[in-house]
């Protein structure tokens, strides 16, 4: 393998992330060559995720300043973030120095309320995609959305993609490629469900249902909460 | 929700695993409802995995002799566990009353050694598929392959899509489809790379190159291990 550059990857890590927008992407990232992957958080007491164990932050807030690559994952717990001015301060500066300014799935939300997309086309998992715009971004209905040096991705699994998009841009597309063959991302899901226009349609009522939140009150409070940030 | 029947699902977790192996379809089996995901290995110390931080297991091989659902990951840390009487031994009984004796990716080489693939068709990562054979099973090149109560995925990313096959067998498919609506699996890899058949000519040499490994070399130690263990 050629000599390649140092890339340093810090995922924001929260209670109730739901882990696979995180480990998704890390486990992509992590074949960049050259690499280290760090999990930042507050504490580095074990932070329990939607699935029903802990991740490990590697780091505090207090450790590390920014990386070359911020990314920031979603889930509910996305919610109490946005209201959290600490871990907000911290994603807003390390933003700031990030060369790459990143989210998968409504981390786009986090990324958002830190002032971070404004301006900026963006995406986020599908039940939340209009809530962009109350941060002042634009949102696009795409698996991944490139704009300058902001890179989201849509919904939990599209964060696979979102780090081959990534890798290809950081070290090129043969590297890209290389990583896609080594983690096999050859897919054949067994159901064609995986988007609303796809599914059948109480589908997207369902979800909801099922999570027990409600779509329309849940918008309230982002955009209650977006007005309160000065949006 | 309809009232579910409890399922629990225990995953083994070891050093230098391949963490997507396990994070994606915990991702998609956490969803089945009424459900309980667990972590094994024989401490609780945090694991060392092959992304960069470490994964905390929530019970140890003393606390939980089985589950409803065994799900062994891959990495290059299988070569490890194939030679470790205590973990193989854990695994051997959990597998013989387990309901689902399922694998991702190299972890079907684990189940192998454990001898719970002797006489079944199964399926593994693309760069150790032929390695089945050494432990009586019979390789299929699929990304999810089931006989009788054994399913097993292909590489890496191939766990979430096998976690939904999986999950509508035990939910029904149309439970299968709305999990996969909630995790917006509608895949679009920006390349089209994931197998040997689709990437280049050279990308399987240089798969095993950068992994600083051999695939004959590799491919005799488990064999001879194999042998060791009386198949």
């Amino acid at each position: 393998m050629p000599e390649l550059s140092p890339i340093s990857v810090a995922f924001l890590v929260f209670p109730n992330v739901t882990q696979l927008d995180l480990t998704g992407p890390a486990q992509v990232l992590s074949r960049l060559g050259n690499t280290t992957v760090d999990l930042l958080w507050k504490t580095k007491a074990p932070v329990p995720t939607d699935a029903g164990f802990s991740l490990l932050p590697t780091k505090t807030f207090a450790d590390i300043e920014s990386a070359d690559i911020l990314c920031v994952p979603g889930g509910f717990g996305t919610m109490d973030v946005i209201q959290d001015e600490e871990a907000l301060g911290w994603v807003r500066k390390a933003g700031a120095e990030a060369s790459w300014v990143t989210s998968v799935c409504t981390g786009s939300i986090v990324l958002g309320a830190a002032g971070l997309l404004k301006g900026y086309r963006a995406t986020t998992h599908w039940a939340s995609h209009e809530q962009l715009e109350f941060f002042g971004a634009a949102p696009v209905k795409q698996r991944v959305v490139s704009d300058r040096n902001r890179v989201t991705g849509g919904g939990v699994t599209a964060g696979i993609g979102f780090g081959l998009a990534l890798a290809a841009k950081i070290r090129g597309e043969d590297h890209a490629k290389f990583i896609q063959l080594s983690i096999e991302y050859d897919p054949q899901p067994p159901f064609d469900s995986g988007s609303p226009a796809k599914a059948d349609a109480v589908a997207p009522e369902r979800y909801w249902g099922l999570m027990n939140k409600s779509a329309p009150g849940r918008a309230a409070k982002v955009k209650a909460i977006a007005k309160g940030l000065g949006f």
